[in-house]
């Protein structure tokens, strides 16, 4: 088991000893954890920014669409931003926000590895760094640059907060 | 909308003249698309195994995790090892496969993302690198070694099999 887990230190090991409570893995899937959601993100990267757009792209229905994107807006990973075109009504188009932006690494990741083991090995599209042309990749990594695999991980309980 | 978003090559600028119908993206959606699933794989990472300890350390009930572990078994996330304690009928364990474990990114990327914007800042659990102690991250890198934002990244389409 430890060859393929993280390693469980200080009081942890014990797994029926705490709670999964306040994870931040659950709370990012109850905000994010849909497929219309994801995709909603993954059409933001592209630049896609209206909303008949998104609802197209993502193959979702008007209402959906408005659902998601109203959802996301509030929770803060997009921002509605007023635009005219001239002789049209003002609308609104939808803009990342940091918040936003900082998920990427998860589409990244579901991009990469959907393609590795659901499409075959093959990405229909290629990602590159545009400054030196080399692939872009999503990596698990330590503050020293070492690149960390699951089994060299160790998860220790957060500094406790006085109470 | 270029300063926040990836830069689309190669005939791929026209969103309008393509689909996703291909995209990984959504394929894994598909498949880990649902909180119980992405939590149950958080739990591999812990080290669970056995069927009692991801339905009670997930907060599922029996059918939704019986369920989901069999999709995540069908698709190659997990496999079924038998096992058998002393005077105990032979059950099955859950454990990794490569595939399982290459998710991981996706899943600590979550863990970081919602520890940022959803836990105040602060993650319940401190993730560090066995051998040097410092803390793991989830990047977007380059083959050399760059990080890479969004804004750096461009996508063109993958080359053409021959139909």
């Amino acid at each position: 088991m430890s060859e393929e887990s993280v390693t469980l230190l200080d009081g942890l090991a014990d797994r029926t000893a705490w709670n999964t409570e306040h994870c931040p893995v659950g709370r990012a899937m109850e905000l994010i954890g849909t497929r219309s959601a994801v995709l909603l993100m993954r059409e933001a990267y592209y630049g896609t920014t209206r909303f008949d757009d998104f609802a197209q792209r993502v193959g979702i229905t008007e209402n959906v669409a408005a659902a998601r994107l109203r959802e996301l807006t509030d929770a803060g990973l997009l921002r509605r931003e007023p635009y005219r075109e001239p002789g049209q009504r003002t609308r609104h188009e939808y803009r990342l926000t940091d918040m936003g932006r900082d998920l990427a690494p998860v589409v990244l990741g579901l991009f990469e590895w959907g393609a590795k083991y659901l499409s075959g090995g093959r990405a229909p599209l290629r990602l590159k760094h545009a400054d030196c042309g080399t692939e872009v990749h999503v990596n698990v990594s330590c503050a020293e640059h070492h690149d960390v695999p699951l089994r060299d991980i160790t998860v220790e309980p957060a500094a406790r907060r006085r109470t």
